[in-house]
């Protein structure tokens, strides 16, 4: 049974005991927001080692880290060793999003390697193979499809990215639209010239029920992929982007209805004031489901730092209710990203998750501010250290340059803190 | 006559016809606004060399960086090199807020070496005078600080920031208030120290005309500081901060009324559900004055990265109507900034203020990205660097790994943009 199943019928599973465990909530708390769809634990029965994450409404924000080979650079310790960076920075899962070298081998060594949740998008590996078979992505079948979804399934991938939305009522109004940037989803881009080519549906679509059957059957999350998400700012919100959220928001209807965990994928580019909209829409359309959003990136025109730009987006649709950010890392849209840039994305992801928790009103997300702002108050430089979001960044910046007294190197003597705990102490009989 | 006397006669002065070049806007835009108070142009009439920068509503949102010898770090040498970054970074304004070494001196070479409007605090030049020639920053007189500032006009200083709003009722309320962080305002925290030391009201707020006549002789920007500023999300929106703004509104209308340009300072460390409303509060309270926020930092426990955390809260205010960004700098609470840091600091609250000026409409901001946007899609990498914020670093991160194709090594043959732009092309006769 999946964890919907089982929460459906009232047990409280281990996944969700670990779950509220971590989140320092009630776990019937958690049974109830699986049961209305509101939150997910991707948790693929075969994925042994796992470590169970709750995604969704009343949680604590979660992180994902993309890592995955290139056709360009298929080397597959560079890919553990960004798994591990990405761990050790905070991440709450990591997608293998590897469309180079051996990869299945990659993913297995991955899944293997890892206790958080794993993500794939399988119709990459499925648009490869059919290059190699058939000459042509275009070419795969549907069968050779589901064939590379039930080996991930088999893998224990806890997560899929599936972009079922891709429907050719959606391409039309891709047509109609007349975009800046088209479409920037990989899979996305692979649907849309298989659909274009075969001029039939989208399997993924048309043969949702098999889908959900293999996702019932490993208990999958399926993470429904916005192959029409807004590749730049000038293309947010649109009817292509919002025709296959329509689509979404069936699509969750039926997966609920099979038993099937799943979470809606949104944008990606956004103009600041359009995250909170595009954060409402979702919620309403797709009932609540846990959205997972990519960024957003709130300027096309930050290249060489699109964690921040993301960061900024994250933190905004995350307050507004977003409730997974996939990271953008330094090196976006130029770039396969090295584990530093793995490193930079998944710390400037957290800090966007944690600022938007205490807006939020998340569990102990107020607390954490509280603690390190009352070690700052008490020059303790040690436990600043221990309570910063990267105690050995923390450590390292107050070091650079030695301070003469208790103060850090910007104010010394002057630091405003320890003069006014100085005059408002012995205000009472004169300084 | 200050620029204010002059829009008021109905004059475009020089500086006006300047910022309405740069800004692509009307000059009669520009002097309608400085009329209103909502637009201020710091231009000291003795800073020979300046380049006018207008900030408030309806321009661009400006950015400010902060540099500066302390107590620790005094070479000058040094402070010229993060003027020199900072410009290069594309900051539009720079603040010297230097405690150590030979200030006058540091200063000076400041602003012969800048085309950019300079603002400093001279309460931190007094105070530390006031160390050596007394022996405790307390014992400053009211003449001994006013001198400060005369020096600092006859300087060509073009916008200052002074803590008018540090009065006794604001301590009181302080006091009532039972902060975390108390005061983290080194000017907030001389004066505090000052007030309560001599038992007589703040010189800055009881000799106000004093400072208003100083500033309309050289036409210097009042930037009515935030000593009360939370140094924490705990203590953030609370009474002494209020306190402060309503005597900083009152001080807004004597300053138009005296026809010295003026603006307001505003927090400094925010839950990021607090920002609308503190610019709101601002704009409301201070009759449209421009509001120059320090951050707003959205979380306390991002150390080591706080310029990510500054650039989340920026780009919200600005994007609710904050007007000026200044800086945070990943070394802050933790050490003086670096020349690297100070870069940094600049690109990560440029980033914010353009994503909050596409929010803003503001003219010119949206085609930038749309034009980024039809340069990525072309896969034009030459073109999509030059546009890039920071050119050099999206040219580099570009080349860190060689591509086969024209697509960069993220996504090498599968890249989305180049599929998609194949199969739509020849869709109507089958791919």
């Amino acid at each position: 049974m999946t964890q919907l199943e089982l929460a459906r019928e009232g047990t409280i599973s281990p996944q969700m005991e670990a779950v509220a465990l971590k989140e320092g909530l009630e776990a019937e708390f958690i049974r109830q927001g699986i049961v209305a769809g509101t939150i997910v634990i991707p948790a693929n029965i075969k994925h042994a080692n796992l470590t169970p994450c709750g995604i969704g409404q009343g949680l604590r924000t979660k992180v994902n880290a993309n890592i995955g080979t290139s056709s360009d650079f298929g080397n597959i310790d560079t890919e553990l060793e960004k798994l591990r960076v990405a761990t050790d920075a905070g991440t709450d899962s990591v997608m293998d999003l590897s469309t180079g070298g051996d990869i299945s081998a990659i993913r297995r060594a991955i899944i293997a390697s890892s206790s958080l949740p794993i993500g794939t998008v399988p119709i990459y590996q499925a648009g490869i193979e059919a290059v190699e078979r058939h000459g042509a992505i275009i070419k795969i079948t549907p069968d050779e499809m589901f064939s590379v979804i039930e080996e991930h399934a088999r893998d224990g991938v806890d997560f899929l990215t599936v972009h079922c939305g891709v429907t050719q009522s959606a391409i039309a109004r891709l047509k109609e639209q007349g975009r800046v940037a088209d479409v920037v989803s990989r899979g996305g881009a692979f649907l849309i010239g298989w659909i274009l080519y075969n001029e039939a549906e989208n399997p993924l679509f048309e043969q949702y029920d098999r889908l959900l059957e293999i996702a019932r059957d490993y208990d999958l999350t399926l993470s429904l992929g916005d192959g029409m998400r807004p590749g730049c700012l000038a293309d947010a919100t649109d009817r292509p982007q919002v025709e296959e959220l329509l689509v979404a928001g069936e699509l969750v209807d039926r997966a609920r209805r099979a038993g099937v965990q799943v979470m809606v994928e949104g944008p990606g580019h956004l103009p600041l004031d359009h995250i909170e909209a595009n954060v409402k829409l979702e919620k309403a359309i797709c009932k609540g489901a846990p959205f997972y959003v990519l960024g957003p990136l709130v300027t096309d025109t930050a290249a060489g730092y699109d964690h921040i730009t993301g960061a900024i987006g994250g933190a905004i649709a995350a307050a507004a209710g977003a409730d997974f950010l996939c990271y953008v890392t330094p090196a976006e849209h130029l770039s396969l990203p090295d584990p530093e840039d793995v490193r930079q994305g998944v710390i400037a992801t957290r800090i966007a998750a944690h600022a938007a928790d205490i807006a939020k009103g998340v569990k102990g997300a107020e607390d954490w501010d509280k603690r390190m702002s009352v070690a700052r108050k008490k020059l303790d430089w040690e436990e600043q250290a221990k309570l910063s979001l990267d105690p050995q960044q923390s450590h390292q910046v107050h070091l650079r340059h030695a301070s003469s007294g208790t103060a850090c190197s910007m104010c010394g003597q002057f630091c405003a803190m320890a003069l006014v705990e100085k005059y408002l102490g012995i205000s009472a009989t004169r300084c």
